[in-house]
C-alpha cells in the first residue's frame, strides 16, 4: 500500500525493522527470573518483498498528507471540526447534510453545515457518525488492564533492540517493541485483571506503577527509565459494529464508518493502523469509481461486506492472542487451567505471522471478486487475496522490478496477461483492442487507452530474446498529447526468481489475472476467456457513452 | 555519497536505471543502415551495492538543498550574486574579502562585501574566483562539435529505452541516454569537425540541423521528434587548472576552486556532476575539521593535491573516450587510420566502467592516506580508494545492513575493527578506551565518545552466537543527556554474503580499517597496531585541550 502511494522507501529508511523476535519465560531453575526460551525469524521467508517494520503512526500520517498535498488537487484536511450530527435526504443532489462545530484558532466556535454526496466517519471508537446512523459497537466487556509506554531506558536486558515477548511466572507479561531511531522502546505491560463493571480509569494507575510492573516482570534485569515520552493505560476489549454503512436492503449506502469507528481491539499485534488503512483503501477506490461515473453505486455495498468480515477475523484473532498473552505460563507455581505453554504461544505467534502482516485477508466471492474456478492456472495468486508480488524484468529497459509495484494507487483495474509457453499474446490483445472489448467500452472518449483498465503482460521468454518489434500494438500503447509510446507495459520472467514458478502460473497455458484497484486478485482466467473477461468487467464497470460524471 | 547524505532512496525511486547498454554499428551487408552489434550488462557484477542511474542534475541539486534546509543550521543559498573580485590579507581574522554584485528581484544591483575565512569558487568554466587567484584552465583546443538534446520522440528504434552507443558508417555517432519518467530521451549527436580556431558558436547550428543529423545517423530507423525539452551545442575540449587553490609553498590555502572551475571536458561519460560532487565532498569535511579546530589548516593542501590528480585522470579518460567516440567505424567505406573497431570500443567501454562509476578514484599516500604496508590484511579494501561496502548483520537488532551505509556525511573518522578468528576485540578496545588513545585525546570534553572518531566492530561469529553482554564497553558507548547505550556499533558477518570473504579480510588476524570522513580508506593496520593507530591520528587530528574553535 505504501509503495502504491509512492512513499515505501521513506518508511523503509525511517522505520525500525523487526527482523527477529525473542521469547522469554520463567527460568525453570529459578522461576522468579526470566530466561530466553526462543528466538525466531519474525517473518516467514517469501511472505512479502517488504520487511516487517515499525514506525510512528504520526509519520505514516505525514506521508499520506504529503501525497495529498502533492497530488493534482493539492488536498489538505480541514482541522478543528467536531462532528455534531448528520441527516440524509435522498431527494437532494447532495443527500447527506453534516453539521460540525468549527473552532478557529483563538476564536469562538461556529457551526458549519456541509452538503455531501458521501460521508466517511473515521472518528474513532466513540464515533459520532456511527451513532448518527444508528449503529453501535458490541462485544466483550473489558476485563484486563494494560499499560503502554514509549521510554528511553537503560537496561542490561540483552534483547532490548529486538521485539521480545516476556512472560514472567507471577508478575504478568511484557511485550517489547523497539522503536525507530535506535533508542526509544515501546513496552506493553500487563496490569491487574479488572472486576466486572470496573473501568481502568477507576484504578488510577500511575506512571511509576507502570514502570514498577515492568521492572517486576523483567527481573532479574535492570530497567532504569530515563524518560517516558508517552504512556497510556487501557482496557482490552474486542468490539465490533455489525455493519459499516447506513444501507439497508432498499437503500444504497451514503454514510460509512472506517477504522476504530467500526472495530476496536487491543493494540498488541499492531493491527489498529494496518486494518484501518485497509478499510480506507478498500473504500477509497470504490467511491472514486462511483463519483467518476466508472462504476454503479451498487459496488459500494461491498465495502461493509468485505471489511466487516475482516474486522470480525481481526477481533477473533485479537481475542485469542490477548488471552494467550495474559495467561500465566504453565511453568508458574500454582498455575491452574488458565495457563499457556510458552512453546505453544511461540508456535501460535509464528502461525499468525501472515495474519499480523495483513496478507491473510481473503475477500469472499462477489461482483468484485469472482469464484476460483480457474485458480489452478495461478495457484500462488489466490482470488480474493492481495496480489503477491514477484520480481520481473521490464522488457524495454531491462530494469529488474517488482511486478506488484506497478500497481499504483490510481484507481485503475489491471489485466495482467501471463503468456503461455508459445509467448504469444496476439489473440488476447486483438480481442482487448477490439471495439467490443471491456477496455474499449469503459475508456472515455479521448482518454488514454490504459486510463481505466491497465493491461500489462509478462512473458516467459528471457528479456534479451524477446523483440519489442514483435509485440502486439496494444502492449505499446500511444498515449498523451503527442501519442508517445508507453514502453512500460511488458515484462519478462527473471530467470533467477521466476514469477511463473514462484506463483505457480501454468507455463503451458498462461493465464489472465484481473487485479482490483486495491491490489486484490479479482479473477484468474484462461488466456482465451474473452467472454468471461468481458462479463467480469460488465459487472463492475459502466460503458462510457459520453459524459457520465454523476452525483 | 547520496546514501551518506540520506537521500539515496529518493534518487533510486526517481532515476532512470542504466541496466544494459547496447552497441550499434554499420550493418556489414548494408553499411548505410545501423545494426545492433552488442548488448552488455552496463555495470560489472559486484562493483557497488548501488545501480548505475541517470537523474537530472536539478533534482540532485534539490536533494542537497533539502539536506541543507533540514540540517541544524537550516542553511539556504543566497542567490542573485555575481562575483566581482576577492582580496586576501592574512593579518585579518577573516582573511578573504569578496565583492559581489547583488541584484534583488526587481531592484537595481547593489555591491556587497563579504569577509570570509575561506572561499570556494564553484563558478564554472569561466570562474571569476579562479581568475582572481591567478590560475587558468589549459589544455586541448576544441575541434569537435557535439549537440545534445532532451527530446520526446516517437521512433521504431527498438533500444530507445536502453543506453545505446551508435556509430554510423559516414554520418557520425549518437549516444542515447534514456531519461527518468519513461518518455524523455537524451541524445548526444556528433556534428562536424571544427577547423582550427573555429568556435562552435560560429557554426550557427540549429535545432532542426541537430535533429536531421540524428535522423541520418540512426537510419533506417525513424525519429519523429515531438518536442525538444532542452538542447545545446558544445565543443569538446579537455582543459584543466594546474592547482585548485591559492596556496604556495609558504602560504596555506584560503581560496579554492571546485567543479568546472578546475576542469572541463565533454559531458559524454556523465562525469561532470559526479567528479564535481567528489571535489566538494573531499573539501567539505576538511574545511569543517579545520573550522571546528579538529585538524590543522595544513590538511587543506591535500584538496588540490588529491582532486587535481583525479581531474587529470578524468581529462585523460575523457580525451581517449571522446576520440574513440568521434572516430569512424572501421567498417565504414574509405575509412583510413582515424578509425575505431566497434568491438574495441565496446571492450574499452566495459573496461572503463569502474572509471565511469567513480570507483577507480585512488588517492596517493599523504598524511590523510597511509602507505599500503598492511594491505594484505584486507585486500579488497584498498588504501586510498572508496570504502567498498558489503552486507553485514547488526548485532543488537539483527538488521541486515550495508556496512558502508553506516558511514554518514557527518565529518567523523571511522575505525572499523574486523575481529580475527578468536572474535576478540578486548585488547584493542581497552587501548582505544584508555586515556592516551586517539579517541580520548581528540574528543572534546563533554562530547560523546564517538563524536570525532566513530569506532565500529565487525565480528566473524554468526550474530545469534555473539552475546551483547560479552562485548567490550567501548562498543556499547553511553551517549547523550541520559547516557543511553548506543547499540548500533557492532555487526556480524552475514553468512550468505560474508564481508570477510568479499573484501578478502584476513580471518586469522582480523584488522583495523581507518576510514576518512569522505569514505576513503585511510589505512589498514593490524589489530594490535596501537601505536601506529595513534601515530596516524596524531598527524590528522589535534588533541582537544579546551575550547579550540579557531578562526
Amino acid at each position: 500500500m505504501f509503495e502504491a502511494f509512492g512513499f515505501s522507501e521513506r518508511v523503509l529508511r525511517e522505520a525500525y525493522w523487526v527482523n527477529e523476535t525473542t521469547f522469554w519465560k520463567p527460568d525453570p531453575s529459578q522461576p522468579d527470573h526470566i530466561a530466553r526460551s526462543g528466538r525466531i525469524e519474525d517473518t516467514e521467508e517469501g511472505l512479502s518483498e517488504m520487511p516487517h517494520v515499525i514506525l510512528s503512526q504520526a509519520r505514516v500520517h505525514d506521508f499520506y498528507l504529503d501525497v495529498m498535498r502533492q497530488g493534482p488537487r493539492c488536498l489538505q484536511p480541514h482541522y478543528n471540526r467536531k462532528f455534531i450530527k448528520l441527516t440524509r435526504d435522498d431527494r437532494a443532489d447532495y443527500p447527506v447534510t453534516v453539521t460540525v462545530e468549527y473552532t478557529p484558532d483563538g476564536a469562538p466556535p461556529v457551526i458549519e453545515t456541509i452538503s455531501a454526496r458521501y460521508v466517511i466517519g473515521c472518528d474513532g471508537a466513540r464515533s459520532g457518525v456511527r451513532r448518527a446512523i444508528g449503529r453501535d459497537l458490541t462485544g466483550d466487556a473489558a476485563n484486563q488492564a494494560w499499560g503502554v509506554m514509549d521510554v528511553l531506558v537503560e537496561t542490561d536486558f540483552p534483547d532490548i533492540r529486538l521485539k521480545s515477548v516476556i512472560h514472567s511466572a507471577t508478575e504478568g507479561s511484557v511485550l517489547i517493541i523497539p522503536r525507530e531511531g535506535g533508542y526509544l522502546v515501546r513496552m506493553y505491560i500487563e496490569l491487574d485483571k479488572l472486576n466486572a463493571d470496573e473501568r481502568v480509569a477507576q484504578k488510577n494507575i500511575t506512571k511509576p506503577q507502570l514502570i514498577a510492573a515492568a521492572q517486576r516482570i523483567m527481573a532479574p534485569y535492570s530497567l532504569d527509565v530515563k524518560e517516558v515520552a508517552w504512556w497510556s493505560v487501557y482496557e482490552i476489549g474486542q468490539r465490533l459494529c455489525d455493519q459499516f454503512d447506513d444501507a439497508d436492503k432498499d437503500v444504497s449506502p451514503r454514510v460509512f464508518i472506517a477504522g476504530d469507528a467500526g472495530h476496536t481491539h487491543s493494540p498488541k499485534a499492531g493491527q489498529g493502523m494496518n486494518v484501518s488503512m485497509g478499510d480506507a483503501f478498500n473504500l477509497g477506490w470504490k467511491l472514486a469509481a462511483v463519483l467518476r461515473g466508472q462504476s454503479a453505486p451498487s459496488i459500494l455495498h461491498s465495502y461493509s461486506a468485505e471489511r466487516q468480515a475482516i474486522a470480525q477475523e481481526l477481533i477473533d484473532f485479537d481475542r485469542a492472542f490477548a488471552k494467550m498473552f495474559s495467561a500465566r505460563p504453565q511453568t508458574a507455581k500454582g498455575a491452574g487451567d488458565d495457563t499457556v505453554d510458552p512453546a505453544e504461544f511461540q508456535l501460535y505467534f509464528q502461525k499468525q505471522g501472515r495474519f499480523t502482516a495483513g496478507t491473510s485477508v481473503h475477500y469472499g466471492p462477489s461482483i468484485l471478486t469472482s469464484d476460483a474456478e480457474h485458480q489452478h492456472l495461478a495457484k500462488g495468486l489466490t482470488v480474493g487475496m492481495r496480489f503477491h508480488s514477484a520480481p520481473v524484468i521490464r522488457l524495454a529497459d531491462a530494469k529488474p522490478v517488482q511486478l506488484g509495484h506497478m500497481l499504483k494507487a490510481d484507481g485503475r483495474w489491471r489485466i495482467l496477461a501471463f503468456a503461455g509457453e508459445n509467448n504469444d499474446l496476439q489473440s488476447l490483445c486483438s480481442y482487448l483492442g477490439s471495439h467490443s472489448s471491456p477496455i474499449s467500452r469503459t475508456t472515455p472518449a479521448g482518454a488514454d487507452i490504459d486510463s481505466v483498465i491497465d493491461l500489462r503482460a509478462v512473458y516467459q521468454a528471457p528479456h534479451r530474446d524477446l523483440d519489442l518489434r514483435d509485440l502486439p500494438a496494444l502492449l505499446l500503447p500511444k498515449k498523451g498529447k503527442y501519442g508517445l509510446t508507453d514502453y512500460e507495459k511488458v515484462f519478462c520472467a527473471d530467470s533467477g526468481s521466476d514469477i511463473f514458478d514462484m506463483r505457480e502460473i501454468n507455463r503451458t497455458e498462461g493465464c489472465i489475472v484481473i487485479v482490483r484497484p486495491d491490489q486484490y486478485v479479482a479473477s484468474v482466467l484462461p488466456l482465451n476467456a474473452h467472454q468471461e473477461t468481458t462479463a467480469f468487467f460488465d459487472r463492475v464497470l459502466l460503458p462510457q457513452v459520453g459524459d457520465r460524471l454523476i452525483r
